[in-house]
């Protein structure tokens, strides 16, 4: 079902596997004119790269982008954009073993059950390398929601019991930190207790916070492709995602409505609201507030210490995965939320255009 | 962008408005040979309809289904089938005050935003009545996915406080309280939190579970259709959703990765898992167990009580919403959820099919 | 695979068989803000009905449409448009015996082949009157084209050997000859010629062209969604159509280049081509010229005179098909031509709404 | 709009530029399981290499394939295969010229009109290069539907006002002669004649025959994606197809029902037609019978002789176009045809798995 496609007008397909010969993307639908090179795009594929902080794998990785069609004299010509990151430090041996059983928490058995054997190494498809795609268009979906004034801020908010505190809240410091945490103090803290859970062959989960500034309202649609419909779908489809929340997320549940509503008002001759409950999204359509977002992230599956599984041939058996793996998951998964986030609203905001016959009109000049 | 239209091979296309003639479905992918009539339609839509209970909005509608095409000798053809539910209960004069104003909470402003002006009338495509559409096709979802013995359950989890105790649980409660708890006396007590809500001009929130039993290893995709990622958008698009978890959702957030595993084990010749944090979901894809989703659930926007927004023409105003509402959306939309997540699952079978060359000769007999 | 929608954008989902309750379609993605009513539908429908001339079967059908939703004060509110036709002239009774075999030149085999089993009244799903929502569908894509200046005209160019002589081309004759002929003296020699096809039996095909006026240049994609190849797939679409053409068509296979190339010249400051062998279309993009486009039909494959065939039980018979059949498809499917072609053009304006940047920056005024 | 996608199921998406850094395609939902290498996709790409005969352009093109994804040990994974040829004898100082006109019957001047500007490099993304992403991915379907039994023939049918002569017909000379004709007399002849076209600066147009054998009854679908249609589109979207039949094609508008209608009759216990006019579809699903389509072809639109255009400026001007270019595009794209026809299938084949109850059974095993 073209599984690996996402977005209606502003189309990524993504493929590759982790020790395939390469991962790549192609943008299609991307309008025409937009200035583009690799410099755009590299930023934030070495914000997802291993082996730069204690607290990801050492496994190093150049994440080269190479940008293959699509560009003219530094444009985009409105033809899709192939965009290739080659594998370099794939060693496949180290998965011989993994071949004959089923690791917990991974999509072995699942991948098993469906395709009816796996490409065993390094998780194939499943890797968290399959995001290099999405990343890589989702730096042009950044690119072209900046020509609007749009612009995405994703970070860390918690790893597990350590949450950031808003009001330390330094946006450099979310570049800067290992974990991804806009909170110096409470990334150190962080730290901490990831180097604690590495001693302890163990690894955690945590939350990522993505808030979108600068949306107009009308983004959007009434039923299925509801902008926040979309961004679900887009957040948990990433992988070791488990729960995904607008605004208030769960907490409203237990609100009243009196409560939860947010009242509208004029200000400097603009409708705004005076709360954001809504995390900028009312009935699937943007209003003009912030959007905001949060992505539940489930412990690093990989973990050192023994665990009970079962094999190829139907044995219980006890394993122990060797290797080196981030105990942690968010940091690096910072930039793929961001990434998919900018994708859908980029793509609501380019259906948006037929929206009514006034907008059509603009364009066509009657 | 065909936003009335869901899933990609059993593919619904929802059409109406709250105060319009009629609302209806189309169905189109549904397998020939599936033995289908109006009598397994009209329960479903009974489950969602107002009018019923103390807490439920005294509006009565008869929400009638006819089913014009795509039958034959009481058999599904192959070709779509076509289901409407006319209006019988609108009475347009009560929403003259709303054209002027956005009520918070309501999707007025964001409509007019997109569109350029709104129906008005009860919400217009906005409304809850919209999901009729989807009840009607979930009815024939959850018909064809019993052919493969996988059933679905969704229930009133919570309702503001009060949450529903597990070792209670008494299926049959779901459909003959008016909460739709299955636990009496969650329910009872729930009943009495409303009742307070009411008096107050006030309304709450809740959360809705449902699980789906009998799914075989191996339905979904690993990347972009990932069965989660489906799922999310398919709840995420029921109005008035605000968040969605999978299996232990925003708990994994804080847990560590030797207690978030679920170990593999053989049991009765056949792979299972322990424990079922993941939410019988594994890289995109089902792996055997009982798959657990919640939706959580904002109060209904409208209220009684005085609220401050503004009008059309741009003046801060202060209104009172009358009419008849209930006090709370989620008993309603329990049977919406579960409908949402049939479409998603069925889908995600159907579009197994061709996963590997060997179902395909299965069904050509190469 | 939603085998009965089509279209990117403007989106439609047609419904219904021959003998059921009713046919229908539901248009999605058709912008705010277009006045509409059923006034605009009905001539369109009209053009399409049985029972009006000699040429013509018998048969009495009111095909009067319903809008049941998608309007609000007169225009479209950007929400789906449901449109219902009830079928009110089927006697289901005639159909028994063809239940048993298959005729030749329909779908009876086919059908069965690929569901196992088949609703043979009347054709059942495969029946012309299949169309219906086309036409109304097309009725609204055509409003919304003449917004932007663009005109459809289609015509019966052909039947068996009578060919209209475009000397005599008289664009009221379209709509006042049985023919659907723009050429009175043309008509009045087939509908001799089809007098006498009725005396024998026997019917025949005919040929359908179709011209667009006012495209300006630029609609349509450079590789698989093609202007043409869109076309050509709405064309082939309709029931009994075997060849598509554009422009000059087959005749361009034994053109040389010198010849079939278009020079360009300027005309009043504006890019023009001082023929049109191509059909208003160069490499797949509308070229601002004339949309030529040609559909050819075969005859009615209901014939009264004896054929050979198989029944269900495997064996050879002799068959005599009665009832009330026109003796050509042709006139009645004029408008279901001109109907797809505006919806592939419409589709491919919205479409080009996100070309370039320009475009979007109009739109949003930045 | 995604325009560079095609396929439902078995979707492949195709990007690059005639002088780009490489061209490729991304082939999404093959199934898993198929035994395949660059063994099985080299042959198809070498069908279509320039620089092989002498009515070919003498311009030398590797065209070498590398898979970079999608298989394992030798099979298909289920993941989406990537493929890449790297383009390697681009001069594109050749086309400084060229950026300042509009070249007769090429897309220069659309793609202006388009999208504002456009990589004016040997056409750009319109080239005939971009087909290799198509043959690149045909040659995986064609593989796949092998496995049913299925085969494609595609051969050059006519070149101007020379024809094969099916009496003649050698199967083997499609590969052996310089015009892909299946008639080494008539190849000869149209070998001598496109000769002469070339020393009088002209190019010739000319029909392309495919035939699918082996497809069993039930393929395609009732209304829009009719299999007559698909193929349509999918034949209409090579550049310089102008015309596409099916069966009989245009002749069918002059026959008689009596002659047109395709007798069934038993044979060997199997439902088959005596004649096969329809060319193996009957209201848009395979019949059973051989599948039979024809691709008509404009004349190479660069010619060396002097013609009339326009330049950027809005100029009348007169060019001569230098350069290599093939006196006619028909032998090197029968592999394209080929490759279109066979996806086209394919799609089909996958979409059917799910078009009865009975055939999800099978699988499943319920």
């Amino acid at each position: 079902m073209a599984g690996s496609s996402f977005g209606n007008i502003f189309q990524i397909t993504t493929w590759g596997e982790s020790h395939g010969a390469a991962l790549g993307v192609v943008v299609d639908g991307c309008p025409a004119g937009l200035s583009l090179s690799a410099d755009d795009i590299q930023p934030y594929l070495n914000r997802r790269k291993p082996g730069q902080t204690k607290i990801a794998t050492p496994r190093k990785e150049a994440d080269e982008v190479e940008i293959l069609s699509g560009l003219f004299e530094g444009k985009t010509t409105g033809t899709p954009i192939s965009m290739l990151v080659r594998n370099t430090s794939q060693h496949s041996a180290d998965y011989s073993e993994i071949a004959s059983y089923y690791r917990p928490g991974h999509a072995d058995y699942t991948f098993d059950a469906k395709f009816g054997f796996r490409d065993y190494r390094g998780g194939g498809r499943s890797s968290g390398r399959e995001t290099i795609g999405r990343v890589a268009a989702g730096a042009i979906a950044s690119k072209l929601l900046s020509e609007f004034g749009i612009s995405l801020t994703a970070y860390t908010k918690s790893i597990g019991p350590i949450s950031i505190d808003m009001a330390h809240f330094d946006k450099s410091a979310i570049t800067e930190t290992p974990t991804c945490m806009p909170d110096r103090e409470a990334s150190a803290h962080a730290e901490r207790y990831l180097a604690d859970c590495m001693k302890e062959y163990d690894s955690v989960g945590g939350v990522i916070e993505c808030v979108i500034d600068g949306v107009f309202a009308g983004l959007g649609d009434p039923v299925f492709e509801k902008l926040d419909a979309n961004l679900a779908k887009a957040i948990m489809s990433i992988g070791a995602v488990k729960a995904v929340e607008i605004g208030d997320g769960i907490d409203v549940a237990k609100h009243r409505g009196s409560k939860n509503n947010d009242p509208f008002r004029m200000e400097n001759g603009q409708v705004t609201k005076s709360t954001n409950h809504a995390g900028g999204i009312l009935g699937g359509i943007s209003d003009g507030s912030q959007i905001v977002l949060r992505a539940y992230i489930k412990p690093t599956p990989s973990i050192f210490s023994p665990q009970q599984t079962v094999n190829k041939s139907g044995e219980d058996i006890e394993i122990s995965i060797k290797g080196r793996h981030d105990p942690i998951i968010v940091p690096r998964a910072v930039v793929v939320v961001e990434s998919m986030a900018a994708l859908t609203l980029l793509d609501a905001l380019l259906a948006n255009a037929g929206a009514k016959l006034e907008n059509l009109k603009k364009i066509y000049g009657v």
